[in-house]
């Protein structure tokens, strides 16, 4: 199977590497061409441009960074939609709003295109170890096209309906993430405050019915003052404040996100953004002393 | 080993079970005797009195429903007072507030007895399988000498220092659960009103960073608005009231769990006090239709 | 001094007749023209069109009911923008999102025309009794220009600097309101679940340090659960988002407006957006009962 | 009329001496008795022990600092216990928490004495003018005998009804004087954030339906960072933990209430307990910069 990958940061180099050492065929672009050279070492090809990619493959996956990105190797000079029609299909897996992925769905139906969307749930390590977790949403027909990559890229995938669910199930997602570990950091200055030993408590959480991979995974970092960006907290305030904002428009009222966004909000009023999203501990514990 | 036995609720029953299955032998007590019966077929005797079961037995256990039995037991007539002495040791197991901890570790140990509260971290299942989590205070010695019994109860026990603690350390650890659960159930409601499956959003946070067995046990029954007790919202939030006592006595401010609170005192306001503590997913999804 | 008036609701008919009776010339335009004809028995001119009111008129002032109507008599056919010119000035009174005033004040002043928003603090009544608080933001030139006007229309008006800060200082004042709204409801439940008569706490918080006309007037209907909308709380929320919104982009952590949004959430998630902004009261008081 | 006054602090000094100039005779007393000095100047007795003062005054009105200091001119040596009978009436006006009172009261009814507690609102500069405001609960015919002493010291009374209503009724108050604060800090904070001047703000306020004398009288003061404190922040959060703790024991959920406690309680944390409230104003507008 031959797919084109647009985009090769952290993620998307991961990915394609996945793909290629499960024997699809690859043929990869990426804004700074140099990044493709060790990728070209296991065997894909370069595409010039999106375009490019587009024209030869008949399934091209995107990774980018952020909205701007996405939009761009669709909509600007050589990008995606020169090349698309309706013998091809346009896999889009950036994180990016509710609305830059209708945008680029209409763009690229518009052609004839087929469009889905497939944000993941998962960082760096799984993405290199094939463990991700596919939101996708658009077009089914894509999809089940789709499902021999995604058996690669990840250990299970969704197909969750109309464009735009992908997004938001994951800023769902994020949302509960995000109230959690303020829930987290709350409980760990708490038992430090009140002279217990945090360590007891990351143990005695790791016990019971509340155990997850990321209290035992960011904890004992967290007692360190160790914030180191996995997932930053500035993105992470911005999920909670989209997902707050979807709630808006359905008028479901969620105390809990609102009140955990404040503290990221503190956090970055602290100049805390750019550090994991762990470290709205910093603020939680902050005392005069 | 021989130990004393207070106390065969549902919990008190399970584990004395467990600590005659495991070769101990055990003389039981409880309000309503012939609750005694089927444990004294599995080989237990039976002590008339909480004071007849201390007289007997150098380390007694009790496990009662709730402060006032815990009091009740020690400093009344016939109760483990008149009896207890510098030989012997009172280990209480009973969820109790740190106030209460503190009396009955005053009264015993101003006998001369030794004195250890171990409240426990799970409920029946655990209770009967022998996997509860133990949360020892007091006494180190005892807590040193009672290590046999407790590993026959439960998979782990901690030695948290001094007494208070224990109650202290189930605090934080009720008050994370408690957040996470509307955190949790804030985002169920956000997935259905937004034109998402909620069993999706189930299945996708059950395989990634904050899936844990509270989510994955509880949420198919709370989609059915099925929340028969097993740790009923009422205790859930005192529970949370006390957390954030603790906190206001040490200046720690929690805005998600005082968020959460709130909501749970919703859930109580509108008669689900003795349903699940997941009831508050009720509260969070009402709308006039 | 003469001025066009667009927008002949409850606001703009009141503020038409203020002017007429000041002596000012008025020419007035609204969508349905006959609700010009008592406006005209007052001296008032009929302007068939927003541009010809533009075009005869130096000095024109707009007072309409939200955004889409604002933009509508700017941009559509026969609109204000059709005959703007470096010569006139536009003054929009309307109450609008930073956003759309943006759009508006680009449009006005690349045809070389003068803009300024002025939205107004206070509804009907002081409307008609020319007691207004004005927010005027823009061109200074024609705010100066406008003061003859502003005095007749309002008891004080304010230069708040660039296009944009009318409508801010809006949102900031109308955040304020909704949270004083939410801690005045919640203290009035309080009262009466803790066995205490609300309208001893009527009296009492007006003679004391936080008296206030609001809850002066609006306290004794809330107490009958008379919610009849002078301000509907669908609105209050949407100020409360755009408001907690303008403290996102800033990072201003801002957790009781942020509470406070969230109980207007859940009233307007019980069917009770329609009513005045008091009814979040209805919210704050429901029990099983 | 003839009335003891117990405590001669900032408070009690100012009451006695209305008492006095408005021909009053009364007898004083306080812990550190040279304090009386000033006001037997003006023709006030001296009595050397709460129970003197007792035995020589029908009605005996104490204005004390805190819970500890009530009880103790009650139930210490020498205190009102020994003389307080059937014939005599006694008036606690401080501020203490339900339970301070009630004990009180059962304490002096026991005895045969009549209780009233009339906790006021209002500082410093009512007190000296008389125009504070009283809650009065617990006997209603000495209620009645003490309305000439009221008339007095206050502006109004109110009665209202069980001991333990006055302490209740300040509480709410303070509660939703407590949540306005917040509110009113975070809108300033805002404002500044978003390019508004602050001044302006408080200008627009104290126009409109929300204006009222605690934002006038502190806004300019909080821009200058200035805290002094007329009611000490510890105490203000205090009794919004008092205040939150009746609403859990009467199932009424308070979220806006509840967040501006954990600001409050950030503000303890950061050092700030004994500036003015308005000091919260300081966490809100915490940055890095």
């Amino acid at each position: 199977m031959e797919v084109g990958f647009l985009g090769l940061g952290i993620m998307g180099k991961a990915m394609s590497m996945n793909l290629l050492k499960n024997g699809f065929k690859v043929t990869v672009w990426n804004r700074t061409l140099s990044k493709c050279n060790e990728l070209v070492e296991f065997g894909a090809s370069i595409g010039e441009t999106p375009a490019q990619v587009v024209k030869k493959c008949r399934l091209t996956i995107a990774m980018l960074s952020d909205p701007a990105a996405a939009l761009s190797v669709v909509f600007d000079k050589d990008g995606v939609l020169e090349q698309i029609d309706s013998g091809k299909g346009y896999i889009d897996m950036s994180t990016v709003d509710p609305e830059t992925s209708s945008k680029i769905s209409q763009a690229i139906t518009s052609k004839g295109g087929a469009f889905l969307e497939a944000p993941v749930s998962g960082s760096k390590q799984p993405a290199e170890t094939g463990q991700l977790v596919i939101l996708a949403a658009g077009d089914k027909g894509l999809y089940e096209e789709s499902i021999p990559a995604f058996d690669v890229l990840g250990k299970k995938s969704f197909f969750l309906g109309q464009v735009g669910n992908g997004a938001k199930m994951k800023l769902v997602v994020n949302m509960i993430m995000g109230s959690m570990m303020n829930a987290f950091s709350e409980g760990l200055v708490l038992s430090e405050r009140s002279g217990l030993n945090p360590h007891d408590l990351l143990d005695i959480l790791d016990l019971g019915g509340i155990a997850n991979p990321m209290f035992r995974g960011k904890g004992p970092a967290m007692l360190k003052s160790n914030h180191s960006p996995a997932f930053p907290l500035k993105h992470q305030q911005k999920d909670m404040r989209l997902a707050l904002a979807l709630g808006d428009e359905n008028a479901v009222s969620m105390p809990v996100a609102a009140a955990a966004n404040e503290s990221f909000k503190k956090a970055r009023s602290m100049g805390l953004g750019d550090l994991d999203f762990s470290a709205v501990h910093e603020i939680l514990k902050m005392t005069k002393d």
